[in-house]
């Protein structure tokens, strides 16, 4: 099976923010932009490995700016590493206020999505090889967010995490 | 401002799973499940600190097994502890096939929000204190994991990080 | 075929009332609560029979307050008898301001649906035994309101209607 | 204040069922009609008055037949009489297979509206004149039918509904 | 097959405007109306040929007023003409402030649906005949707009176009 | 007021198909197509004027390949030319089968919008200038397809627009 660059899962997906998306303060809710993200990381998992895929996982996420009502909504969503049968996609997400010109973070986010075979069953998928300089620091980093989700998962115990355990001790 | 105590932020929430919340297996799509629980725990948190709130972060969520199209979600929804003007909120999440007589587990997730004033600004809340052995229980391991998204929002360092520290050295 | 408790059907659904559930007042509108309502008490029914089930009939309903915009809505059902195909469900309606920590009633209302089996025909359902005082008050109620759905749907004529008919002539 | 013809409120309604409006055999929710029922009662009672309204209470409701997954549904609301701020809306609503050229009931209902003013207080409405026979014949009927909501709202003793009496005691 | 009337494939959709059909000034969106209009189309074209249908092409549609936040908007589709496989269908509609009396035109438009069989082939449909002046007038224009639509489509040469050419060479 | 570049308003958006998206054959319904491309056209056409935006007209559309449900659709929108107060968006339009590897064209469109100021008044806009060969010709096409908009919406006799009179009248 070849393997694939991650620049061919990038997947752009634009929304706005209608009434029914926002808050008693005209916000987006923070449920319905990680739907969105739910299906921009679906749409770039399916790109890598050509096969239907479910979520397996969602790493934490910190809401910086709210994003308001008539507001554009900008989801990047790349692959990042491929596992056995699991791939591991980055998103980024920023609001656009397009009266005023003005762009603002929304989130970083991580999600893990496993592929399936048509009986259903985890199917195994192309590696993924990283191009650029900050496609190769998200490469090496997913082995450690691997760790930590196994950890509070409760399928790794702290102490066999070998990468994390180095950021606790050294320094 | 008097302490209040868990089970009073208690939130039941039960959906059914109609055809435009599944993906191409007939089973739920995680954004969608992701989108319902952050309306359980937005309701638990303003139950429990009487404002409007707005979603902070998300910690890790695992999805153990998919809900089928047509059957039950449940959603519980519980203050673990509040903080300043945050507040963790604790979801289990269980699907129920109603003619089968199955029910089984989806996820657990925290929520943390955060209360606004009428002027959006972070609000002071009443303090939790929990009851049952549970609450106990998720009460002191709030902290912990409060460390866990300061460091993974880049706020706090991995070596300040005491009750996290412990866990990757000893044993 | 073993009779059930009228306390295993208890279905408890919250919703919150988002922009597009509004008319030009930011109230609810009566048509999307009584499509909630249908959703909670399909469960109820489903849990009673473990069945699918359709909707056939609903008996008045009067709405009393308005739930607000931002506010929740608390819906509890709960099966009250089991007929020979059919269940009526007990609905109760309130609204909640979070903020104001304010609860008021909507309405109470009855359903009723009927088991299918897989080949869409009525279903035998278990008997339902009802336990406490409001329990057994709405079981022996169910007769009555029965007779009056059939004698609003014309399938029984008033003057048979032994147990209406008391209420109009006595006193 | 002028009177009006019924047939000025005739308001007609045609909807597709699509995948999201039907349960796991593929027919039309109960709950999702009644909403769209909702919608054509409350533009009926509008066109009458000419004011906002808000939904007051709704009449007993037996589903007769299933709407199937893309067929049409048909509604249309006209109002039957004016008492001084409400207004009683008969809805008939049938069913249509365009592909089998098939037309098949689904139920007829009574919705009753409150019209309101700009302080969201009850309004007087214009009174309404029948001009068909069935027109005038539901005119008269109203009447009964709202004898029974108050019976059914606690608000009027059966022994004092004089029309609704007769109907039990004679023959 | 015999000829079938164009009174015979009329459709009357009534919808109201809701919170997350606007934008930011309140007024219903050209697409969710489109939307609307596509659905009152399909209908009519149903009507016309008992069989599944889907869209083929949508002419030029010019927006006349804005629809307002909790107005009426009224869709009457018809079919105009059938050709081999197709049937064009002609669309008016407008608003209503129920409130103000006030009705004002959207829009016109013509829509084209090709019939299908079951194998997802295009169908022969019967032929319409007109009948009023109108539907004589749409019915003769019908021609011309085709040749139009194939222009625009990239499937005739300006030139061919003869009842077209007509009009841009003569007075 | 500066001219702007086209590639300045280049909008991108990904949608999957859901199964509320489709009709009986499990296709992409047209009006819904429409109802995304409406959205993304409009967020284009901020991009370049910065102000809010309402849709003027639609030009014809033919729908050329089916999306299937649980495709994913993309939508690619930019500014052509900008008149006076409205702006013309050119959309392209394709399904994209993630599993077959596989990318069909769905059709390419022309809406126009108009940009309004606090008064909702139309706004003059700043002009475009196209860059490259494809938005050069896009640029050039912009006159011709807006007599040909005139002439169909009633504003400009046949025998004026000139750009189009060429066209039926030569070769």
């Amino acid at each position: 099976m070849e393997e694939r660059k991650a620049s061919g899962s990038l997947t752009i997906m634009t929304e706005i923010v209608l009434p029914n998306d926002t808050n008693v303060f005209g916000n987006l809710m923070g449920g319905r932009l990680m739907y969105w993200m739910d299906i921009a990381a679906a749409l770039a998992a399916q790109k890598h490995c050509n096969a239907p895929v479910v979520t397996a996982s969602v790493d934490n996420i910190s809401f910086e700016n709210p994003i308001k009502l008539g507001n554009a909504v900008h989801i990047e969503a790349k692959v990042t590493r491929a596992f056995n049968t699991s791939m591991e996609i980055h998103l980024k997400v920023w609001g656009e206020d397009l009266t005023q010109q003005f762009k603002y973070k929304s989130n970083e986010a991580y999600y893990t999505f496993v592929a399936l075979d048509p009986h259903r069953k985890p199917k195994v998928v192309p590696q993924l090889f990283p191009e650029t300089e900050e496609e190769k620091k998200l490469f090496d980093g997913a082995l450690r967010r691997r760790q930590l989700r196994l950890i509070l998962g409760g399928k790794l115990k702290p102490k066999d995490a070998t990468e994390l355990k180095a950021l606790f001790v050294k320094d």
